[in-house]
């Protein structure tokens, strides 16, 4: 039984370095979520005087263990100014911000709140031309947008398992395609090398210390596997084609204020924010809710980019798409919008 | 939705409050595993300076960060000689060690290799006298026997889910029952206080960022239930009877080797630790897995244990029983062993 787990524990690892194309399945590293997964990597790669760029789309699972490493004076943090208009000027800021000090440049490959996606391949381009390393938050595209590690220059990918890849809550990777080292965020037993009071020198269990999350990881294995199966690009055109309709219908009501650019390219991911006019995210979402639809309402722990959309006061309710939602359903969540517009 | 599991983590907390009689239910920390909620404390509370008391009975899961604590200069630890057979030479040593400095006193509530129950009351109403934390590894006793925070003077608790407390794997909670404010392991989404760029400062959100294992904790909340309903003392008798018995059987063998005390009081956890002469740990246990018995062989992650008890050598093969174990599995199990003797 045991034997079987392992197997079923390594098949899930080699799925992932499929689905991402990077070289080891062992440097795939079972996580409690993504934020697990990129707090691991700051505290495990970053050292004292290491600099450290990220954007200003960063989740709080960036930012709080960031802003908790530069109150302590043991790294320096420079956020650059994304321009959501013109990937070339954002590129040209992160080279800009590229110095010796710099070991790390981390970047969302797409906003939680605005869905738009940052030109990850060339920052990472840059990154690599300085010998700095790359590391991508793939919370909002893992699954839902293609990721090739190699092709797009990424050292670290930290991804959720319960949201693109279909997979139980509670799981979430960090993928490392690069040969460092890095130190384990908990230390404890591999079951390796027992005898030994400090953790293996090697990966996964390096990182993975303590039980694991068994049948979360098998379910991260048929969640990565459904989404293979249906092909990342099939999902993308699928939710592309949802936020597209309801984007139009949305822009169509007097009563909704939207802070999602529209979604033109393919280069989006499937989230849309917006507020009834006069309303908060929470209650714009509370409203919904009690209509039947699971939105999320305030702030998505993503301050940054709140206050480059102006609604860091308000928040913001935010609508996500999946494989299993249909047009349909769109269409009867705006007519649900128009109907409210006149009654609340 | 979110509301309805909310309440179910919610309730979750406090059948977990109550089963190890603790005031706060918001005080009970979801973690991934028992090595998760001791490196959370750990790394959580003491600070550079501090002087840390242990046993000399602790899992590599309290060892490990301990020592890496150590070597980077942060904290001093004292490892306790513990007494197998005189409970109050254990006591003793403990308050001996305790000076000024000293922050932490963490001790295994029973060995997972020996079975011993050390204690713990008495360890934790010498630490408290000296104005010092008291915290206990719970892994091998919660759920099998009885645990009351208040009265053992514990002020943090660590336990698996998926051990005694029948939950799925990738469970675990460190219950805090003082009002110490101890610094979070990982940083990211609470979904409150979001434009804060620091962790809130109330439990349990500081302690728990980023998606939870939500079914897991489902899971665990009926494995409390479980627990609850058999009540731990019944549990307790019946595994104790099964290991008195299985201790009877193994010791009229020839061939195999107890490192296991005789179980004659109900101060013992339901684990057996021998070897098939000639044979080390893994060989033994995988002589047993190969006859569809599930144990487990090698350092059970616990050299100091080992070396304790001279086997840091050869490890041992362990059994441990359960609720689902029935003392008919526990003859065939003999019976399997003496056939062995004569074969292998």
């Amino acid at each position: 039984m045991a034997m079987k787990t392992a197997e079923m524990v390594y098949k899930t690892r080699k799925t992932a370095s499929e689905l991402f194309s990077m070289d080891k399945p062992e440097n795939v590293v079972f996580t409690q979520n993504c934020t697990h997964a990129l707090n691991l990597l700051l505290y495990g790669l970053l050292r004292k005087g290491d600099k450290v760029v990220i954007s200003d789309l960063e989740h709080n699972s960036v930012v709080r263990p960031l802003m908790d490493m530069e109150k302590k004076g043991l790294v320096e943090v420079k956020v650059i100014e994304t321009s959501l208009e013109d990937h070339h000027e954002t590129v040209k800021r992160f080279a800009e911000a590229i110095d010796e000090k710099t070991k790390l440049v981390l970047c969302t490959h797409a906003s939680n709140v605005a869905g738009v996606v940052l030109p990850i391949k060339e920052i990472g381009e840059h990154a690599h031309k300085c010998g700095v390393y790359f590391a991508v938050d793939g919370a909002q595209s893992a699954g839902m947008i293609p990721i090739n590690m190699k092709e797009m220059n990424i050292d670290f990918l930290c991804v959720p398992g319960h949201k693109g890849l279909y997979g139980p809550s509670g799981t979430g990777m960090l993928l490392i395609n690069c040969d460092v080292m890095i130190d384990p965020l908990l230390k404890g037993g591999t079951g390796s090398l027992s005898n030994q009071m400090n953790m293996p020198e090697f990966y996964p269990d390096r990182l993975e210390s303590g039980t694991q999350n068994l049948s979360g990881i098998c379910g991260l294995n048929a969640g990565m596997n459904f989404v293979r199966n249906k092909t990342i690009e099939r999902l993308h055109l699928h939710e592309f084609y949802l936020k597209k309709e309801a984007y139009h219908c949305l822009s169509m009501c007097n009563g909704v204020i939207l802070y999602t650019a529209k979604p033109e390219y393919l280069d989006t991911v499937p989230v849309l924010s917006f507020n009834l006019k006069g309303k908060t995210g929470e209650e714009s979402s509370h409203l919904l809710a009690e209509r039947g639809f699971a939105l999320r309402g305030g702030l998505h722990c993503a301050p940054f980019a709140h206050k480059k959309m102006g609604t860091l006061e308000q928040g913001s309710a935010r609508i996500s798409f999946g494989a299993f939602n249909s047009v349909n359903e769109v269409y009867r969540f705006c007519e649900t919008i128009k109907k409210l517009q006149y009654t609340v």
